[in-house]
């Protein structure tokens, strides 16, 4: 981490640009870090604990963190007995390696994470935790969707102080654009595919956050609390990368 | 209009089952009124001036409010000249016309129109004149939407005291979730048409309104103004049908 | 309930917008039925038994009725081995609990749910059931589709003599259109996902509906049974506000 | 004409396969007539009046019909010019041209059009004129839609007694539906692209009739008057082939 | 069957207006056999094996003829224990009934099923036993796509002699309007869901049908093959109601 | 601006949440600047001139910084005859207002515009325009789509040095996808309606950048450049707001 | 032209990835030709006659053939009177331009051209158009869609001997599929967006062709005559590039 | 194999259009191989594994090769007991039957069949086992999607020397154009259902590559490996067709 973001050289680039493992069913992406400031990620879902074995044992000996999203109970319990230093949330679906040096948080300040539904929690905290693995502090704001817009007032003040505020929202996704005319801060908004009907599996959600009347708001894809979370941590070191905590 | 809403007879339907004239190109529905407690209205767009002089001019021996929608200010011009006692409102783009004998308002009470933003004033107004040519009083609650909630805050009294609130979006459509989750009287949702790209021509603000996490939200098809007044109206006239004014 | 509808202060509106229970996953909204007019509602889906006994629980402490809504046989009966006075209907999957000092009707008058084809049934028992757990009495005219239209005129004057009407369809949902051309009173049409191929999980239905060339007519979401018992509540309670029953 | 429908044999349909006039931007095809029983028929739209001039010289050789959908007036004056016996429909844009000794009618019985509204007119006209083109008798029924459906249960028995009924409907397009449930004999349902907002150019229509609860249902793609008025022509001519018109 | 098609009277009409069986959770439309000339069918899906059974048995007092659809083999197994002398049939998944003094065809003449690939055999298998329940011949020809258009060819002289063909296809549907180019009888195509990615299921091949480039075709819902069956017996019957075979 | 970003405080939110100016048509909201750091944006669409005088005119009393967007030429130069020192860029079609005494930039470092065809340069510009408004300077890269990969490269270092890029594209819009795979800091991707066909008016470009297999890139809806400046700009005052310059 | 294709060496690729021409509002990418074995094209639409001018100036300097597409005929005046040796094709709308030295053709064998109507004529021009601009024999056999499918049997053999067969169909767009089981060669097929109702611009023919039946089809873009001879190109290229003609 | 492919007579295409197998549930198209050059292969979904057996074994009198597409484990072990020599590929999910005399290959050259995640594989492979089932050589470069170009980079020698390259991809689908603007050979683009939300199971990487910037590039239907690998083999059969090996 001791390459300051933003200044990545051309050279650095070039290298960068030639360099990755091949094992067998994938090709691992070592210089990603050096590349983009994020190691690789694993996209659990459709690979097997086998596979993420082997990616997870091949990244630990280039980088400190690895986070793999998607992955049920089974396959996280799966990858535990190999890799006991694992920790796995049920709720995030989550799976985060960091080496014993490594500190919990690199960065002052933090990212608020607002829901607006208790259904909508699951992709809520993947995008908390995905933050969280790459050293950004959250704080979390459950269930204050729109139909009562009260409980959103009581937490206004921790999101008007926050540096970028993701809005997780499912059925109609209107949050974002309230939170988005009170607040002057970026808000990164992720429609969840919660609802029925004319929802469309968050194509609703999707839409509502797209034509938000409010300025300062950008959509991710349905569900995609995992790129919500890199999102928000690609601004939040943006903001604190000439205060960077001691390592 | 001695009918007793609610009460309209078995007998009298089939009376009306059997009744109209016909004017050719059209048949009129003289009984309508008798019927559905509604004078047969004039959907103007796709009608020259002349086929709606003659409908207006064949209702008016049966009704006392003849109402035509999507008229354009030429077509008002030239039906005008003919029957100089209507009356043209340019950002409905409406034609009343009511009997000399007609009092303006037939009803106690009144139903709110809250509209988002200035670009849907046009159907907010489709919406107000209807329910005025049906005798109902009408408050106008414009440019309120979601981006600056204050200023809905500051009519929230208003909107309560309504019988039934009309809400008219564009864009992503969010203000009658709001709403709903504040007030307990019945909310017509109108998505109008404004905004652009991923709004599809309204798609957004029908799809969120019809999503909506508040309870109490009906909705309406994409600028249909004056469905929702018509609708409020019927919910109107329920409320106060044992204390009609004296006619 | 003592609270008179339709005049809910300013005053009672910011003492709402100030208070809520936080049981951890969930804020319960005590206030809801003071600002709105309702408890709140709990939406079973996605949901366990345990869950949704505890927002039972929480809520048993402020009002004097519960409903739960998409709740099948398995979690009801988890609920009633805990909560042994609720009440769950198989058909319309919803648990309601009600206090025992609860009457069962708070108003004269009724509703009429009239539903096309026996598929159907499923939504229109929720609209049914939605209402009566508000004390609304509930007419139930089912299996009525314009397939064969003389089954609906033997209904006719029942339903004229309804408050307000629920229309539920699916397949084409043409059903509320019909019904349109007959009634002055209102209707919420609520097409559901019976149907199949072009149906495209109730769009066909959705789109007819919004489509209506009968006037008087608006919309819920599909499937959206809740919604319009809910909605048909809001009107009914209007009408009836000032000859409440004596409690 | 001669030739007996039902019957062409394999022999004719080979010659058939190999016969026809290359006119340089188009193929006339002179069997067509043998092969399927209709003449070729011109679609006017893209082309311009010179075009539609020289094949329906081209065609005049070889039959005693020539029919051309989608002319405008401007387009049908100019092929008055040089072709002065054709009929322009400007209501259907249609230019029928037939040879002098060719008698108006070729069969018994009659074809109905229902149509729902005064918007579908062109539509429904553009049916008419095209089974009338080919020789069968048409009863108009026009303005009978849903929203009043009295109008139409005083033409069911000139309905019932046709041999086809082609109905035509926009917005929600239920004319259909409740037609078929009254009927036995074969339905051809039209959807056309009168509505707006989520009737999306006719989609709305289309996926009613496709959907219809009622079976003996069919369907043609929107605003397709003429290929309606062939199909049903084509059931017609069935119905009729063993008492012909003697010509 | 003794009523004539094509000319039920208004008076029966009236009557068939107000006549009906309700059993609970169905309204069983004796008179529907006097007003369309086909008694109700039943469809299956969503209906367990007893109701089937309850409406079987009701309507065997008032008709020769019960065909029920979309009956999977375990329901027709509980099905013919309670009524034995039904006939299932496993790839059109119906059940039909008749009695005993009922003969297996009414009719001269015969239908053609014409089907695109082995996939879409079900849909055809539906509408070639529909057809057949109510006495009509039927032709079957299936394989014959047009990726290998020769074996149609095989087919012409077959196809051109049918009243009406009924043409089933699934992927991209391009078979009705090889066949509509070909000959002069209607047709009616039925669109499968079968195929994968942009079919959309079924989506592809309806689109297809609709703009068929051939006349003389008109289509159904997606995989409707009962709907077929029906339409394409309300043409044959018209076509020999002067030639009956002597019941 | 004296207002520290992030730092509001709830007691100026309240005031804010009660403070706007009614001009009949709209109601301008002076405290929009105190509440979210901008003052309130004109969407010139739908406005005639004299209407955004009046807008203008009105803001210039409380604000240094006014921005119209969706202005065209002649809309413009009416505009410009009552306020001459307004600056008009036709091809970002966009109106600015600055008071004399006010700086050009607001902030160190810069914004990168990546646009991919010349096509996509009027979105691109309404960007550029947008973050220079707010004081942020901008470096424009434009025309270095992904059909010509090493045009991007020739800028990498550039894009690099960036705190936020917006991506603009087109077409099938894969150029945000490209650079996300090569830069650390946060990516705006915005899809423009431009392309034909299956495009579908910029769907696919939106679809494509919702599913970048990239991380770090968040969607604002088609052509909505002025929405990307504006979020940008947000991300661009966090990173800086410890080192505004002097004003 | 003198490279081989297919085997443009990596350092050549390295060498055009760092080469092209500035002219302000465009990238002119003069190393394409090198790259990928053709000059780069101009998408005339959205560009004006002047822009036009210039690019094809800049890129006389480069290559020997120039070829804009989607240039109506004003511009192509225009532009022709600034470069007098263009050749304009209305019906293509193409602009090619040639260096006196270029022989028309380079290879040898021939593409076919099929189009299904004479409303197709544009799109099949455009690519037809292409593929000679490069080079490339065509021949055309227009006008032969399955409605009349004898008239595609006519040419059956002139099909077979082409290297590649471009297939140009709008309504249903069947073509391909037909085609396709008769020859063993590529097909590339292009659906237009001829058509109406349930075509929706084309969509129909584009599912239509990407679910064909027929192996050994691909498809293009609606209306991208341009990309299918482009396309073809590049297969006909491969297949002669052991006996270009001698230059 | 001994026809000269590109010039198989009408003759022969007549005798062709005259011969299949008609083994019951299907017709065998033994001619099929004469007439397009490849035989018929089976596509396994909805066919059990006896069917299978049955087609293959009919087939095997009259090819040297099979191809069964879409079969899983369960089917291909169910076949291996019957037909022991056929060889199972679990991740393309195919069996291939190659008569003991068969070489491997037929032809010089490659093709190359490029991959973007290996999400996408099972799709890959499916193009590349159908390809190297009618003898064609195939060189596979998975996993390098654009997130991480670099990987591209280092194959892109081998890509250009390919004669035609299968670009495989999911998620947002950009591979096909990135690597469009860099070879000069034809691309074959197969879009896959590999994402999530709104990827609408593929559709985002279809729309991708339909709307692909770079020319050269044609697109199949979604997850159609069989296709692109079949749509390659006509290409690369063009190719090497007057060096053919020996046999």
């Amino acid at each position: 981490m001791q390459v300051r973001e933003g200044t990545l050289s051309v050279d650095k680039a070039k290298t960068a640009l030639s360099s990755f493992e091949d094992i067998g069913f994938a090709k691992i992406d070592h210089q990603r870090e050096t590349r983009t400031g994020f190691p690789e990620i694993i996209f659990g879902e459709g690979k097997d604990a086998e596979q993420i074995i082997s990616i997870i044992s091949s990244l630990q000996q280039n980088t400190n963190r690895v986070l793999a999203t998607r992955v049920d109970r089974e396959k996280a319990d799966a990858i535990k007995k190999v890799i006991p230093d694992i920790v796995y949330n049920a709720k995030a679906r989550t799976v985060l390696w960091k080496s014993e040096s490594e500190p919990d948080f690199l960065y002052n300040g933090y990212i608020a994470v607002v829901c607006a539904g208790t259904s909508d929690l699951s992709v809520a905290e993947e995008a908390a935790v995905t933050a969280e693995a790459f050293g950004v502090h959250v704080r979390r704001i459950y269930d204050v969707g729109v139909a009562g817009i009260h409980r959103l007032f009581h937490h206004l003040e921790e999101i008007e102080q926050a540096t970028v505020t993701i809005c997780v929202a499912g059925m109609e996704g209107a949050l974002p654009s309230v939170v988005g005319g009170l607040i002057s801060n970026p808000i990164v908004a992720v429609p969840t595919s919660i609802g029925y009907g004319a929802n469309f599996q968050g194509l609703s959600a999707l839409l509502t956050m797209l034509n938000s009347c409010a300025s300062g708001v950008s959509v991710m894809n349905i569900d995609n609390g995992f790129g919500a979370g890199y999102f928000a941590t690609t601004i939040h070191k943006i903001h604190r990368n000439t205060e960077l905590l001691g390592r």
